[in-house]
């Protein structure tokens, strides 16, 4: 059996038992609430790992963010699936591909514009596109005004061609990322809610079905507290977590399951650095924490064990070099704490940006590796 | 032949006549200086554009910034490779196996603590480790004090085992990209360049062949005068070039190389945003330029054609969306020039870190696909 001390560095770590309590506590607050998860595997895009979701419990299909994630997991057995970034014209014939060889993959769109060429060019391909209307509830993105007379006009187009279906409404509540209390992540949560279930009913006035009301974002799947008339709750970067979520107070850092093993491989004596061998190819550029309240740097320290060293941060990254630093200065040197040629580990800003920067990733209990689980990249 | 307008998106392209003419403007410059490149291959890791380097002239071996990196491009025919990030004992056995398999693969350290345990370590391994000393002229990394006595008593512990080899000294002037002006770029490329051979010449006084003295970054690669006591420069982001360096000054706009092709997935209206399929994931978390008097966002727009839009650029990012916003609101609207659904091209912050979000690059040649190029990642 393999052990942290076998593994080449960088490496990116994650712990099973974090992960699966994490998953368990998703999948415990929407079942509480009488709903489904659909969650985003764009954060880790690893099969073993939705495998682990569905376990879990409460997962209904799966969400994906590039045409490549949905036939890698429609090739290992995934059939429902939401490709939840708007559609172009260029892109349907890949997806009737997909349709046509039982992959229920629906697609989304947001302006009547979309909608008509969309189905100009469906009738070519010889199947129905399921379709989503993509609503725009708190500003942050893409997406129709609930409230506005161009989802109607969607529907309308969409419900009266023979080459698309309808199948409902979807939208993100990207803004939940610039909540720091879980209040205010309950009020955008409210009105993620509250304004697809408007959009819903007003489509459905028009005498069209609208089945789905899609929502969701980590944050506000948490935040949420009534789930009546929404069909699934969609999230992603929940079942790993990240400096980014701990800082929304959405979890804690030591529910993290995603660490960088590295090693140290320099001390710059005179101005209390350690280099390490995680630069940003190994943590992302992703600076997701230098916003909040507490800046985290490249990423935040922990001992090789995976215990958090609070006060060691990664300050400053080059692309294959990392340099630690204490936080302010202190009697607690860096240098003292991480001697040449050892390891630790690294929690990342954000799990989704740092996950791509890998093509493997290995599970860890403790000490131990348990698996290599794959992951995929790239268009 | 493929064009431009059968390609997915987002997509990674190489416009081979750019190329072509940064490679030649390096290596004319350095070979006028009577000097050799020994390219870094980390930007691309491209054994094609590698290929092409070579064919410019003037290169000697490679440089890579991972071991995964010295294999790849050894199975490829390099076979004089220099592992530009400091070497920890954990790692020996993999360079071992290269250089035992007929690979000339040089390895760096900076302290006399790191260099004892490389000497205790090889024994093990029935080969002779070539080594250089890592430098530190300008304190932006690693390195080992260029005047101070760390660097002879490294290049001692290296002379006397059996079990390595001082090849030389070499240092990375990190500090050059923080040079807005090439007056301040020259300042430092004479100190990266002075403080390299005093080191060498310091360790030549105590008996100890030190043979190679290698230097190099981009903009000190294009600024130094004299390369006289020199005997490589390493650079490796002046074959794609990108807006950093367009920011510094060594580049324009125009020569950059390197763009992301993107469809329009979306207008908002009222907002006067352009949605495009290019975010954070296909142009990396990379905002090297955010810290330049121009702050070009995830990067500047240009047509489809690759004309530069120089007021557009892309604000701000989301994994799988980009948002297309005039620079400072105008006239000329967003969405009017971009229509949904069409194509643009988007030059990025930095291309090191553009490109490992790719698995491979499409060379083209005005609206002409020429060729896939392969690329590497991971470790």
């Amino acid at each position: 059996m393999l052990s942290l001390s076998n593994l080449p560095t960088p490496a990116c770590l994650i712990d099973k038992v974090k992960m699966q309590n994490n998953i368990a506590r998703l999948s415990t607050h929407i079942g509480s609430l009488g709903c489904r998860i659909r969650p985003h595997v764009k954060t880790h895009k690893s099969v073993e790992i939705t495998q682990a979701i569905f376990e879990g419990g409460n997962a209904s299909g799966i969400t994906v963010s590039t045409l490549k994630e949905a036939k890698h997991f429609f090739a290992h057995g995934y059939k429902d699936v939401l490709y939840a970034v708007g559609i172009v014209p260029s892109k349907l014939e890949d997806v009737a591909q997909l349709l046509n060889q039982g992959c229920h993959l629906t697609i989304i769109l947001d302006s009547v514009d979309m909608a008509t060429r969309v189905v100009d060019s469906a009738s070519a391909f010889g199947c129905i596109f399921p379709v989503m209307i993509e609503l725009d509830t708190d500003g942050h993105r893409s997406g129709a005004d609930p409230q506005g007379q161009e989802i109607i006009n969607i529907a309308n187009v969409l419900h009266q061609s023979e080459h698309t279906e309808l199948k409902g409404v979807m939208t993100h509540a990207g803004e939940s990322y610039n909540c720091f209390s879980h209040e205010e992540q309950r009020t955008i949560a409210r009105q993620e809610r509250d304004l697809s279930i408007l959009a819903a009913n007003r489509i459905r006035q028009q005498g069209i079905e609208c089945a789905e009301v899609s929502i969701g974002s980590t944050p506000t799947a948490f935040a949420i507290d009534d789930l009546t008339g929404i069909t699934e709750v969609r999230a992603g970067v929940y079942v790993l977590f990240d400096l980014v979520m701990a800082g929304l107070q959405v979890c804690k850092n030591e529910n993290i399951a995603m660490s960088v093993l590295a090693s140290v491989i320099g001390h710059q004596q005179h101005k209390d650095w350690v280099i390490t061998d995680a630069g940003w190819m190994a943590m992302s550029r992703d600076r997701g924490t230098a916003s909040h309240p507490v800046d985290q740097g490249y990423g935040l320290v922990c001992t090789v064990e995976g215990k958090v060293k609070a006060d060691f941060i990664i300050a400053d990254a080059n692309q294959e070099h990392g340099i630690l630093q204490h936080r302010n200065g202190s009697s607690e040197t860096a240098i003292s704490s991480f001697p040449l040629a050892s390891k630790l580990r690294i929690l990342p800003n954000h799990a989704c940006s740092t996950a791509a920067q890998y093509d493997h990733f290995f599970l860890v209990e403790n000490d131990t590796v348990l698996a290599e689980l794959s992951t995929i990249s790239g268009w």
